[in-house]
């Protein structure tokens, strides 16, 4: 069913991808409004061919929305988000700061799409490394129940925004030129170097980044009794966020099993053939939006250990896809009824 | 005891670095001789204010030598070593060529040191990736004794030789400038990418490097129960390793206790203040000769694990350091008889 879609933080590099899959897609939509703060409302922008302009994110440009994909920080979403639910819209957020309230259902659709039916006008969509660590357990963890999780993870810069690849641009044209560069969105120089800090320090030696993919994953599951322990930290690569996956499970899964459970499953794709040197890497899996798995095998230490590698684009799954796709479950037929004000 | 001393490889990278240590560390010797093939041959160095003329390697090269340290290729390895050893010499082979023979020791000297006697002519020196982690886990193992390791590592191009480094700084340059760049040393894009494959499939899905991390870590430690799940993977950086690993040992050891044993362990560096954004790197520990260990934690995933961050410069500690200390200890008063010459 046809609704009437805003795009909150329209602008920016996730918003700007939001724009473009509503698109390339060919969301169904009655009317649609960009919405940004006052440096980019006023200006104009092109979408299917015609001109819109972009509104200014205030309480009232809610008025006449059914669905809205916000694509801002933290901060903008804890002003803007009651804004849209008072006015009876439904939010899916892709910040972080609804994820984890209890009444705020937290969806990635390949593993808990159903979760939707239960929201209260806002739908979280997960933090980039964790959309791409669950949606590859999913398939695992339906044959044999995912146990604990061991994860190291290879995040691009982008993570970091638009600031971030263009430190990281600068930083290595500075660092080839002998020059120096003052580094904007990292605190530690990030050309050929890696960093190993996401986030500021939560608890007991982890960072808020690694707390996410704790925590947000045993949500998503709706199981609490999944144990992660994450490292993350942050390379020299643009786009992309690459993890090494360790997964216990209640039984063994052969790696065999494991590549046939990956290639049926919804949102993967097995990238794996390393006599022929095939793998997922940044530099192929960029601008696609399925989660790519590679360097399938037994873990050689523990009888029910598996272990691989999986790369994703963390502007796309990791963010801009997943809440394209949450938009369209809530316009589809099954869920279309669900808005708190219809 | 000053002994003879040779340089096999004398003007390749770690060999170099062979070189700038000897002087640096004021190694004892009655004669150095320095060894290199015949592309390097009949040119001149500079060591300790005297101009030295590189010999050829070849047989007879090592006529009146009592100590090797060669800094070679596999195959120049497989085809020198034998030559030194039937005149005599005891040899410390930084290849991978004798590593795993029964006959050779493996050594570091933070680690089984004592090893070094039982040699038959060669002793070898681990691989890079191996040999930071051995000096990290080493306290914990003589405190808890560990049962299972999982690593993940970020290794640098340095470990592909000067060829690697050069492919980082020309691919990157070339990218910056949206140019293409034939890479030499590595079979797919380095600049601003990351390849989770090192070295060739070896068996069941994991590379020789990654089984290099298994079955040198179990000889060190003298201890074939240990299991080791590794992922190598080179990250675009162009000196300094770094691994994330998880340590699962017989007892919890507290990151209190495993901090106080890592401060008391020769060779072992702490750098950990996650508040203070302040942890080891590879643009922070280039060039030093020790391991760095930080981001010291619990494995919230399980009863018995620690997990920590570790880095070390691969050119020094992991090859070029191991080998001077071992050479150190055999010009020692306590080694100082053991070579089979003697």
């Amino acid at each position: 069913m046809a609704k009437r879609i805003a795009i909150a933080g329209a602008t920016g590099a996730v918003g700007t991808l939001v724009r473009q899959m509503l698109e390339d897609r060919n969301f169904p939509y009655e009317t649609i409004t960009f919405l940004a703060s006052k440096r980019s409302a006023g200006s104009t922008i092109e979408f299917k061919g015609e001109t819109h302009t972009i509104k200014l994110l205030e309480p009232d440009a809610f008025n006449d929305i059914d669905i809205v994909i916000g694509s801002t920080p933290d901060d903008v979403a804890a002003m803007f988000v009651p804004w849209a639910v008072e006015r009876g819209c439904i939010v899916v957020d892709e910040s972080g700061y609804h994820r984890m309230l209890d009444h705020v259902p937290l969806v990635v659709p390949e593993v808990n799409a159903d979760a939707i039916a239960d929201h209260k006008g806002i739908i979280a969509s997960p933090n980039c490394s964790t959309t791409q660590m669950v949606v590859a357990m999913k398939p695992i963890h339906d044959a044999a129940k995912i146990k604990r999780v061991i994860v190291s993870t290879y995040q691009a810069t982008s993570g970091a925004g638009v600031k971030g690849q263009q430190d990281l641009t600068d930083g290595s044209r500075a660092f080839l030129e002998e020059k120096e560069h003052d580094y904007q969105a990292f605190s530690h120089p990030i050309a050929f170097n890696v960093i190993p800090q996401i986030g500021s320090h939560k608890a007991d030696g982890y960072t808020s980044e690694e707390l996410k993919m704790v925590y947000e994953t045993r949500k998503i599951f709706g199981d609490d009794s999944i144990q992660v322990c994450p490292t993350c930290v942050r390379v020299p690569v643009s786009n992309c966020h690459s993890e090494t996956i360790l997964l216990e499970t209640e039984r063994p899964v052969s790696p065999e099993e494991a590549r046939k459970l990956f290639e049926d499953a919804e949102g993967i794709t097995v990238v794996d053939d390393l006599d022929g040197g095939i793998y997922p890497m940044p530099n192929n899996s960029d601008d696609l939006d399925d989660v790519f798995v590679g360097r399938i095998r037994k873990d050689i230490s523990c009888e029910n250990g598996l272990t691989f590698w999986c790369v994703s684009d963390n502007l796309r799954k990791g963010a801009a896809t997943n809440a394209v796709q949450i938009a369209e479950l809530l316009v589809s037929d099954k869920y279309s009824a669900c808005g708190t004000s219809n």
